[in-house]
């Protein structure tokens, strides 16, 4: 396989932007990364398009109301791992000498309110476990209860990543929280509160992938390569409350791939749909023991200036979560890190950075570790 | 490139399966390939799955309904060629070395009635463009006052599709139609009646694709190999109603990249969603020159035992198009008759066959040649 270089990421900001269209926010994603990479359209030989809630051939008509079409676009869908999937089929077709240039691109607009998704199974949602903040805080409970996790540890990632987002131009919430502000919001799903949980948002997020041997052809300086591409896929039904089998799976095969542990991670960029998540995910990670996640979040390990800064982009908490566009935002976060172009947030010296998607509860986990 | 063969595949017959789950469908296909392949699950390594209308991480959930997980799972969404996207996808893995051996399945179970679609914009609809029907109807008009081609010869192309599904177990339809039935069926959009128009269908396609170096390892005898595999994207609003691009660049990139022309073609399965895109498709794939395609009706030519069967499996008028199975469908039909495995319906002496899909009026035609 040869080696790919992520050569440009370019984000519309998410938020709430009821004045644009998703064409309008794809549209500037893309040219952002276009113009990061210095590539034309002409040069792009095929598009990969995550989403969820966009309709039928999004990619084709995304890209044709840019102004673009006439190459291959193939659409992805992984629930809310939709657009790591269209990286990581991007980054297989470059380094399998498929195309030279590709482009992945993630759009969402959600901020028109919630939209029915045909084929979702009922006893799940009845059960209450397919109603996301309600599993997230059953599985806080059963930590709480074997580990001694508690609600205002969980707290705390929500203002770390707070903080973070205020760093970040592109994040929908720039909030400096307490965790009493996180514990007093609404409650959501008790003992979870709003500030526990992601927004709805609008946003775009684009990567131009190149062969590492091309990349020459388009940019100068030190290249960002992508080292493990990991999809890992599950039934959401038995998903263990305890082991969330697919993060580890993904992440191990990650490690292996790029021929690294979780010690030599310098930023990750992972799921943090709520608290809890973050947690449960760090630990399944290794970034510490199952049942550490508590002793990991007081220790300020997780923030930009700690050992192993986590969401410093502010994450799905800050940030916000355009479902399709999620992933390949991450992909953004951690090249703009890599290449030390990450303002007030950056993490000082960041040579390495993985990011992680989570669908549909562990129906689909992709992981990425990237490189300079 | 590594050659890549078709081992295995598999149908539940199209139909109305109103006590049937997708789940079922898809679980018989699957089997069924499987078998056909002599391939245990185990050694599936990916999947991709095709469909419209099924939800979200529809992949996972239907192959951990059927006992299947753990492996990666790409679901792929182009519309009505959204089956045959994910058997390019699967088919590049394969010959890119990315997996030896991998599963492409589509279903569709549509006739619990039509499912609203978020994302289609308005203004195509009002304009009658993209109410299919009409839209065709529109492109028989041009044709009948440019060509002289007559609704009578369009509905000869229903007759003998309908003929052909007679043949075939898995066709929704086994009808005895004439030029009248057709022509007194009732009308749907002047001048398209009832048996010019594709009927909605419940079913599921799956084939089981193997690096061809390592086929011998399950099945022996003759293989089918696929010979091109090409996707063209563009956008729905500027396809011309007289030349129907998508399908031209499609087939000449894959004549191209099979050596060959379409003389060369044993039979074709196109995607005759409306007599008139059979028709249409015709002219655009060489199969005889556009304004011809009225003669090329009547000759006899695209009958079985004519020069250049096409949809010898009932194709979508009579089989019925279930969406997101029906690329894949036609592979099974194409890999059938190039097996000699297609009883009644059987094209003598068939060597090379080409498939077509056409999804969302030209946004996405993906065309296969496989030959044996």
């Amino acid at each position: 396989m040869r080696e790919v270089a992520v050569i440009g990421v370019g984000m519309h900001p998410f938020g709430r932007f009821t004045d644009k269209s998703i064409a309008d926010m794809s549209r500037e994603a893309t040219a952002r990364a276009l113009e990061d990479a210095n590539v034309k359209w002409k040069d792009i030989q095929a598009a990969y398009v995550g989403h969820l809630y966009q309709g039928v051939v999004f990619g084709q008509r995304m890209l044709s109301e840019m102004g673009y079409s006439g190459i291959p676009i193939i659409n992805v869908e992984g629930a809310c791992a939709s657009g790591s999937i269209a990286f990581r089929e991007c980054y297989y077709g470059v380094a399998l000498g498929r195309w030279d240039v590709c482009l992945a691109l993630g759009a969402e607009k959600m901020t028109h309110g919630l939209i029915p998704v045909p084929g979702m199974r009922p006893l799940e949602s009845v059960m209450g476990y397919q109603v996301f903040p309600a599993s997230y805080a059953m599985i806080f409970r059963r930590y709480h209860e074997l580990y001694g996790l508690t609600i205002e540890q969980l707290a705390k990632i929500s203002v770390i990543n707070h903080n973070n987002g205020c760093l970040n131009p592109n994040s929908k919430y720039k909030l400096r929280l307490t965790i009493e502000d996180v514990q007093n919001s609404r409650v959501i799903a008790d003992p979870l509160t709003m500030y526990h949980c992601c927004p709805n948002t609008d946003g775009a997020a684009c990567a131009v992938l190149c062969a590492k041997e091309k990349a020459s052809e388009y940019v100068t300086g030190p290249l960002v390569t992508i080292a493990a591409s990991q999809l890992v896929s599950n039934s959401y039904e038995t998903a263990s409350v305890l082991e969330n089998c697919v993060t580890k799976r993904a992440c191990d095969l990650a490690y292996e791939q790029a021929g690294i542990g979780p010690e030599d991670l310098d930023l990750i960029e992972l799921h943090d749909c709520f608290t809890m998540a973050e947690a449960w995910h760090l630990g399944n990670m290794g970034v510490c023991e199952i049942g550490e996640e508590g002793s990991l979040i007081d220790s300020g390990d997780i923030e930009i200036g700690g050992r192993i800064p986590v969401n410093p982009s502010g994450g799905l908490l800050a940030k916000g979560h355009p479902v399709g566009a999620t992933g390949i935002a991450q992909v953004c976060e951690v090249a703009w890190q890599l290449r030390s172009h990450a303002g007030e947030r950056q993490v000082e010296g960041a040579k390495v950075g993985m990011t992680h998607c989570h669908g549909a509860q562990g129906a689909a986990c992709a992981v990425h570790i990237l490189k300079r």
